[in-house]
This record gives C-alpha cells, sequence and structure tokens, in this order.
C-alpha cells in the first residue's frame, strides 16, 4: 500500500501543495491563491478542503496518509503554533491545532525558510551534507540550517534569521525597528533603496532611473551598467561579510543561496565569492561551499514532507529512502 | 564496579586533568606544566603517564576506565587530529591515535572551548538546557555551541569561534591575518590596544597609563575612572553587537560569558546586557538568558568528560546520571 505525506507551502500570495510519496515521489503539485481577508482564519478550511479534494481525486484513504507538513513566512514557536506571520495576518494563531483537527496525522508546521532549508538539504544542493546554511534573497531575506543532520529552530523559532543579523551597526532602519539589518541591503528593497541613493548622488547610468526594480538592476549589471554594477557589487559585499561570519560560526559544509534574487546567477554570484574569501577564517573555508540552490520554489514543499519524515523517524541511522 | 572518566584540558601554560566517576563525580583533579619543546610532541607521553599513575594510586584497572577526553586549544579535523595549535606546537598532529594506541578505551578530541561550552551545558549554567551558546574571554575569544543537546563541530572544526566573526569591515588586523575580528576588539589584547589609542587621543585618566593590563582597566572601570569606563563600554559594545547576531542566528536557551575577563563581572555585564538588547531581534531575545559561567577553569574537564559519555551514549533519550 502506497503511503503518502502532504507539503504544504504558504506564501504571502501563493499557497503551494505537493502530494508526495513516502518514497519522495511527487504524485501532484498544485495552487491556490492565499486568502488574507479576515486576518487569514478563512484560509485554513480552504487548505484542509484543496487537500481532502485531492485525496479523493486520487482515491487516497485516510489510513495511506502519513502527515502533513506545513511552511508559514513567520516566527513559528516550539509546540508548533503561529507566533505572527504578518503577511498572512496570523497572530498568535494554533494553526497546528486546526490541522491536527482536522486530519487525524502528525502535522508539522515550521518557518518557509527552514523548510526550503529542509527541501534543500534533502533532495536538492545540499544532498548527503550533514550541514547545510540556507539563504533566500527575495522581497526580504531568510535563511535555515541543518545541524547535524537536524533542522535547527532555536527556543522562539528565530534560527536562522541571517537577515536580520546586522552588518552596518545603526545603519540602514530595517521594517523590525532595528537599524543595519543585512536584509535593508541585499533584498529587493535595499537594491532600490541603493538605487535611489546613489542617483540622488548623481552617479551615472545608461539603463536604470527611480523605478527600476531589482531584475532591471540585475540586467542592467549583466550587460555591463555601471551604477547597476556598483549596487550588485555593493549587495554582494554585505551578503558576503555576513555569510563569511555564518561560515565562521556554524562551519557548514554547504552555503546555499536561493530565492528569487539568486536567479541573477553569476551577476550575483561571482562578487559574492569574491567578497566571502576575503571576509572568511581560512580554516572554516577549507571543506565549505558556496553554491546555487537547486529547486526553485519548491524546495519548501519537499522541505515540509521530510519534516513530516523526520518526525516519523525516517531517517534515523537509515539512509533515505528504505528498502 | 566503580567506572572512570579522564577529563583533559590542555592548556597553553598549564594542562589540567579530571578523573571523574561515570556518574560524573570528581574523584581527583590535578594539572602538570604544558612541555612546548620539540613542537609539542614530548607532551602526550608526559600526560599519559600522569594518567597512568593516577590509576596506580586509586587502584583503578583498565577495565574500569570507559574513555579519556582531550581538550585542545586549535582546530580539530573530523577525525579528531589535531590540525593546528599553535599555542602547544602541534600541527597535522595525530593525537587521536597517540592516545587511543596508549590506552584501549575511546579517545575523545575536541576544541578546548567547545568543551567548555559542553561542561556549562552539563553540569553548570547551561544545565538542563537543550541550546545553549557559550563564549570564553581572556587573551583571546573563543566558543562554542550545543544545538538540539549536541556539540557543534564545523566541518573543519571552526564552528562556535565568535572571536573570529567580524564587527568592524577593514577594522583592527587580527593574528589569524584579517581584520576587524571581534576578539581585536573585547580580549586582553584588543582592551590594551584600546587604551593605547585612546591614550594618544588625550583622553583623560586618573588610574591608567600605557602599560595597565585587563585588569587595572576593569578596576578602574569599577571605580569609575571615565577612560576606564569608556573603554569597557567600547567592548561591551562589540561583544554585545556580536553576541545579538548570535541570538537572532543561533537563537539558544543560554548564551553564557566565561573566561578571565568575566570576572569583571557586573562592570562588563551591566553595560553588555543594555548594549545586547538594543542589538537582538526582539523575537530571538523572548525565551533567552544572558549569564556568566558557573564553572571557573573546569568547565573544560567536565567538557571533555562529558564527550566521551556523550560518545558512549549516556545521555541519549535518558536522564543522566543513570539510575
Amino acid at each position: 500500500m502506497t503511503t503518502y505525506i502532504v507539503g504544504v507551502d504558504v506564501g504571502a500570495t501563493t499557497t503551494k501543495f505537493g502530494l508526495l510519496t513516502s518514497r519522495g515521489e511527487h504524485r501532484e503539485q498544485w495552487k491556490i491563491p492565499t486568502d488574507k481577508k479576515n486576518g487569514g482564519k478563512d484560509f485554513p478550511p480552504q487548505i484542509i478542503a484543496g487537500i481532502e479534494e485531492r485525496f479523493r481525486k486520487h482515491g487516497i484513504s485516510k489510513g495511506q496518509v502519513l502527515g502533513v507538513g506545513i511552511g508559514v513566512p513567520g516566527f513559528i514557536d516550539e509546540d508548533e503554533e503561529v507566533v505572527s506571520a504578518p503577511n498572512i495576518g496570523w497572530k498568535s494563531y494554533p494553526l497546528q491545532s486546526v490541522f491536527a483537527d482536522a486530519f487525524d496525522v502528525p502535522v508539522c508546521i515550521n518557518n518557509d525558510a527552514n523548510l526550503a532549508a529542509a527541501g534543500e538539504h534533502w533532495q536538492g544542493a545540499g544532498k548527503n551534507e550533514a550541514s547545510t546554511f540556507f539563504i533566500t534573497i527575495g522581497t526580504g531575506v531568510g535563511g535555515g540550517m541543518i545541524v547535524n543532520g537536524e533542522l535547527v529552530n532555536g527556543v522562539s523559532g528565530t534560527a536562522g534569521e541571517i537577515g536580520h543579523t546586522l552588518v552596518v551597526p545603526h545603519g540602514r532602519l530595517c521594517t523590525c525597528g532595528r537599524e543595519g539589518c543585512l536584509e535593508e541591503y541585499v533584498a529587493v528593497k535595499g537594491l532600490r533603496r541603493s538605487l535611489r541613493d546613489h542617483l540622488r548622488n548623481g552617479m551615472d547610468t545608461s539603463r536604470l532611473h527611480e523605478d527600476s526594480d531589482a531584475i532591471a538592476i540585475y540586467e542592467a549589471a549583466a550587460s555591463g551598467d555601471a551604477l547597476a554594477r556598483h549596487i550588485v557589487n555593493e549587495a554582494a559585499y554585505y551578503l558576503g561579510y555576513a555569510l563569511a561570519n555564518v561560515a565562521t560560526m556554524l562551519n557548514p559544509e554547504k552555503i546555499i543561496i536561493g530565492g528569487g534574487i539568486s536567479a541573477a546567477g553569476d551577476t550575483l554570484l561571482q562578487p559574492l565569492h569574491l567578497h566571502f574569501k576575503r571576509f572568511v577564517l581560512k580554516e572554516a573555508d577549507r571543506k565549505l561551499a558556496l553554491e546555487p540552490a537547486r529547486f526553485g520554489n519548491d524546495a519548501g514543499i519537499y522541505g515540509a514532507a521530510w519534516l513530516v519524515m523526520k518526525r516519523l523517524g525516517y531517517f534515523d541511522g537509515r539512509r533515505w529512502p528504505l528498502k
């Protein structure tokens, strides 16, 4: 009898689903718009209905379902309730209980970047490594880490939050209320802020203007625009600096770069490597590789399934998949 | 039959030993000067002879010895050989093999700060916490961490090396060859460097002069000397900044401050708390405590014994000590 796991990745605009067999094969993938009305409280019933519909469609009985894993863009407590997910509206929201009541199987909740880290660790760029640090750069900057084969959550769920490590004391004001967070220098809004600052200072450009977005900045940099290259190099500098400190402190085997901005490829990775090598402790870099993510947006679904399988003891002292 | 574990903490000037029962009780503690002649190669036979002498003295047969744990001030590889321990002279030195040949029991080697972290986690200020970050501030700055109950080594042994995380890009030159490492701002030589810089800039003091040492600086700060307070506040600023980033990224339950300089007590801890609170991500600080170490210099011996007991499976899913 084939058994199944459901991986859910709740996003600010779209929520993605994966129906996986317990051997890690994708049976079906689908997505629905995230319903943020009523503080996000209307949405869980829609997630549950969508999953149950798929079970019916594939003739999957409740006994064949091993568990449900859910990634959420926010801080998750140790009892797996949502402390805050501002992009959805959830605040002190008992997400785990809501799902555990609906499905009579283990339900695991975790931060979305942590689960993307787990997905890359399990099936992606961090495969077969005992320790992986994953950073995702897009609208904001998130991160997650696998240490000694285990996902690290931290005592209040912030572990891996590299976007909120400080790189400039008393630097740019961040949405978190503090100053100088990495994400204010390398994520989408950070790049646009750099662009405006440099335009105001009269830096020359043939391709960029006040309203250019992050994609335009990276495209202009790839085609040699001086201002765009300067902005990208600045972002790579702060990213290299922050990742070098992570490498020194955590000393993982892999540092994986994911998220929308990582699509810029070598335009970002080349200057990043340069700055990283200069800032990192030599001994920490001896066996470490800095690589782009292998999954695109699906890492979170895999990670959510991994979390459930991990909880069920699938990886304890055994090679996955089970024979 | 009582069984025993030997914990060894190799220091730059003195090497400390602890003979512990497998219930964690101290049977005897002793120390010998560290012999650094001949690139440190004369020293291991002295360690071995000292341990064997204690076994004879207490009538302990080889069958009663469960293992030997050794802390070394340097980088240790995953196969537990010493990559480099510049203060002893060891470089690519097969310390594990030398001891495994002498004693027919498990021999575990690890970095000294990692083992001090393990000692504080096991029996000290981090007792009963699943995750602990330990920082030791003295001649240099070291650190270690326990995550999900496991010691984190990293792929090339640098995990926990907070002293070599950068706090000032292109800042003071460090012995590691890079610029702006935390240890250049808060360890003994960092304080003295700050002192000289500020004296040169004409800052006023009634108690300090060019040759004042770290103890004098902290004593002067405690008695209200303006320059000394300025220097200590500066060190606390950088320390608070670096520890806030650790708290955000690792989100441990305890951050423990140890090492010689931590003897300064509130003179350091008060400004440190202030800067830490200002720099840390609010969510990361919700359940976190910043505390002085409970052990003095003995944490490493306990940690070395812990490492052996851990290897022997003493803590797996059971409360220590065994009933």
